[in-house]
């Protein structure tokens, strides 16, 4: 059977340059912490790895702490804010922020800090006027991701940067979805999240910059590593293949011929099955990303048909499934509850061709017309 | 320049198996969160590695977290305990912890949490009376290393949990330098930290067993990844990889001729340096591990020595590498400031020959009479 893999927010496959180093680092078995020759040279592997991050996003002081991935990055910040609490204490985030972020902060809320969930339009864009609205002098702290992992929406993070530290707050940065796809630049921002994974680096890898100057508290506490900000052996070989992955990403960023594959593949949608609606923001949006409410068929059902037809493609973040609620990225730009539980990410990447394009546009108008056969549900 | 490693308390090279299992992996690209034919492969491949770590750990009910490593399970149960504080309110653990444990709990302390550190004997055997007395109807949580890391004594864990479990209290043993080199049974046991890297395993992987209906919060908030108790990707090659290495360990755990190695390098350093001390205990010890002191030399500058001879092997653990303290370990064993500082860990591992043994033997005498004669210490 032939085999489309089209969910590339979820995971890439790695890169051969990247695999490439993963392998030759697999032979490095000293302890980047150890004061012997084996454990300089893995120690000095990871500080190119890290000259690789800090270029790729942008910045040449401050820190790169390394960690597990973009969700402990994204934690550790929210760990530190929590101790900063004082006469300002205030969090803002988006209402479509990744888990990672949105409950790390419905969790502190439940302990009985302040959080405030900032609203977004129909296309997923943060409201600026709702954010100014927000912003005083209690607070602490805010945190808006660069780019959704489910609609692929570019917000305006320089200008709401811009707005948080007039506000004399905190700004933190998910770029885990944007990092690789569009330029990001840390600029003004105190802290920003990026992860291997999404950029055809490793899985259990991610980086968090903090800006010189800004607060860090560890969320694992231990050894001296990372300057005793984040406890843990170095996970080596992931990060050398994440330095690896960010020296490309750095180079191809900005080439956006996917875009040409995604937009063909809204066009063939659009042109073959009746009635369907394009979620995120027309223009401001991934180059990559495409998602599809498709009224009148579930989500999951629709899922479960494409891959039986060797399409994988995904129902929002990979990070949400298992839960049956419908996305609330969806639900939060103003989707009703059953188009929201009837959408599809198609997320592209390197590799993905036009006829693997075509294949999709032939074999989704079948299965949805089957499944609104079948359905309950009104389209 | 001929090259002895013999720091593998800090970290070991890949088996070839593991690598190899690795190296496989690094070709499945699927989110194991992802509701398609590649997520559920990459997910399928995670259990049977969480398989494998219930068998080296000897337990079939309780769950298995993988975390990015010991220090992360550490602090995962550190963090649970925090909240679980109530009429019980006091942590004990032992004076010669990890990093990673004793950090958590000095840190806790600071935050006004009640934290009692148990004395060691001049072995760095727990004083089992001692922990008798403290052992109250307050007592929360205890958590004992079932072997050390900087001078290998093995202790009585057993015994350790049946009076802990007796008193009503939480018990959680980090076997981060057990596993793999004795037997390693959960038992009874709360908590059980392991990690791969000490086992032949890749770095930046570890595993949390938790006993069935004893609580866990997670450390990572997001993703409903290991059932909602630590968000995140999940790292499959390093899981992988791990799996792998845990499969290997459960089967040569037992063997212990690298013990032969350890007592010829013992005898040899005994018989051509004069007025040196070996650490540890006698018997209930790794069969691995030899830390000696070396009066009247500097541990750093016998390091370096060594080092340039190609000889790579540690002043204590790894994670507290950077730190200008002496041994909080040997200190505990009330080892003297000097002695203390003037120690070395050989730990030994697969590929260490008798040749390798007997360079070392060779090479030190002169160095430590070198560093004795330029010293301004008495020997």
């Amino acid at each position: 059977m032939r085999k489309v893999y089209i969910d590339y927010n979820a995971s890439t496959p790695l890169k051969p340059e990247v695999k490439d180093a993963i392998i030759e680092d697999l032979e490095i078995y000293g302890n980047a912490s150890s004061m012997h020759a084996s454990g300089r040279l893995a120690r000095s592997r990871i500080e190119q790895a890290r000259a690789s991050i800090k270029k790729l996003i942008g910045v040449k002081e401050g820190s790169v702490i390394f960690t597990s991935g973009g969700s402990e990055a994204n934690n550790t910040v929210f760990q530190t804010m929590r101790r900063l609490v004082h006469e300002r204490d205030e969090f803002l985030i988006s209402s479509i922020e990744h888990p990672s972020v949105m409950n790390t902060a419905l969790n502190l809320n439940k302990e009985g800090f302040k959080v405030t969930i900032l609203p977004v339009d129909k296309y997923g864009k943060l409201k600026l006027d709702e954010l100014e609205k927000k912003l005083s002098d209690k607070t602490l702290f805010v945190s808006v991701m660069a780019a959704n992992n489910e609609i692929g929406t570019v917000q305006d993070i320089k200008e709401i940067t811009g707005l948080v530290k007039k506000a004399g707050a905190f700004m933190h940065v998910d770029a885990v979805q944007a990092a690789g796809k569009i330029p990001v630049n840390a600029g003004d921002i105190d802290y920003l999240t990026i992860s291997a994974h999404k950029i055809y680096g490793p899985k259990g890898v991610g980086a968090l910059y903090v800006k010189k100057s800004s607060p860090l508290f560890p969320l694992v506490h231990g050894g001296h590593q990372e300057d005793g900000l984040r406890a843990g052996t170095y996970n080596n070989s992931g990060i050398l293949g994440f330095g690896k992955a960010a020296e490309i990403a750095a180079i191809e960023a900005e080439k956006s011929e996917i875009s040409i594959l995604r937009d063909r593949l809204r066009q063939g949608l659009l042109e073959k099955i009746p009635n369907i609606k394009i979620n995120g923001h027309p223009t401001d949006i991934l180059p990559n990303t495409l998602n599809v409410s498709f009224p009148g068929a579930e989500g999951e059902a629709i899922l479960l048909s494409m891959d039986m037809q060797g399409i994988e493609a995904s129902t929002g973040s990979a990070c949400a499934s298992g839960s049956l609620e419908p996305s609330h990225v969806l639900l939060a730009t103003g989707l009703e509850h059953e188009l929201a539980h009837g959408s599809i990410r198609f997320s592209l990447g390197w590799g993905i061709t036009e006829s693997d394009i075509d294949y999709i546009i032939e074999m989704m108008p079948p299965i949805i017309a089957r499944l609104r056969a079948m359905s309950t549900l009104k389209a």
